[in-house]
């Protein structure tokens, strides 16, 4: 049988399901708290991924950074009604060391608009490096590749 | 680490597999054994859920009710011929205590119509208390929180 | 509370999860190695996996015969750019006995086209037959149940 650590399999799980709930609840403050305190967050299309283009649509390399853009979205936002619904699969996680992990999942996010019409929003991969032990899984670095290029420009949450 | 229970996080997952399983192949008199007696079950939209607007779609808090509510299903919509897909993903379980615990889950159904067409028919939130030992577990309460406000009027399956 | 086994279900989402990743990637190449020997793979649909036709959308019943398949989608589709992106989820286990088990998934897949536009390009289910121990899981029998009957003549990847 293919040997999993369950036990770390099932709290990087746990990890991207608080991750996405906190998203779709709309507590964005909480996203930072995700990440440790220099953590690497972008979000990038698989087309610049595979051609390892070192243009990220969003790229931030602190939580500090991470508040700053939430801030930004608290204010640019303030008239929107839309929701998300992020649903997550498939995920692959490899244990690096005693302290640290990688793991790999797939995404797909419904908006869900204030008319009540829902749109496939975005589908991607997420990458996530994560560092274990401590208080809880923290992102050390977090890159969502999004499968399509003809994103929104103004990306109305973080993925 | 964070300590996940493994055994009830994958016993809540297997539920809810087993549950959504059900609705989608339509064997619908399986629906009410998934709650105790007096199981409730209830459908409401994240506005009036937020709003704490006692106005559900659906409500029952009996087995007997959702089998009143199976029968009539049964009986309207004898010509069709859509089918249901559900995607969860993204579960959290809290243990409350030895005998019930609480899980949040999201969901995506698509509608497959008879002509072939695919739509994304709905998409929300399972907020469930779920009652442990015995003879498995068993949903005390299940609601669902739909995303969208612009739902269809006759639901033509439970979710 | 049920008892689910802990090893043999996370086995199997761990084997469902490297598929997909594996045909999401586009490594075609690899799609083979997750069956045996003499592995069966056929697609249908619901409507005649139910009335138990005999009329597969695609059949193989060797490793030889799906690496015959991938050359031909290598050559056919030398111009295309779409991607996919699966999402599965409500994975059922059973075991068979010591060296096999079933299992039941629900799937859905996003299809990405070169324009940037992403469509549900189909849903349905994994009926599967898993061969345990030796060197890892791998897929005795797939069948793979199509929701909708409207499906693209070309398909252009396996599911």
């Amino acid at each position: 049988m293919t040997a999993v650590d369950v036990e770390l399999q099932l709290s990087v799980e746990n990890l991207l399901a608080r991750y996405v709930h906190a998203l779709d609840d709309d507590r964005l403050e909480e996203w930072p708290d995700f990440f440790v305190e220099q953590g690497r967050y972008r979000i990038t299309t698989a087309e610049n991924f595979e051609g390892d283009l070192p243009l990220p649509i969003i790229y931030a390399d602190s939580r500090a950074m991470l508040r700053d853009r939430v801030s930004a979205l608290r204010h640019a936002n303030i008239y929107e009604a839309q929701r998300y619904r992020h649903g997550v699969s498939s995920v692959l996680v490899e244990r690096i060391d005693a302290r640290a992990a990688r793991s790999t999942a797939n995404f797909q996010v419904v908006r869900i608009m204030h008319t009540g019409e829902s749109v496939l929003f975005a589908s991607g991969r997420y990458f996530d490096r994560i560092r274990l032990g401590g208080n809880g899984l923290l992102y050390e670095e977090k890159t969502v590749v999004l499968d399509s290029r003809a994103i929104d420009t103004l990306l109305a949450i973080p993925l």
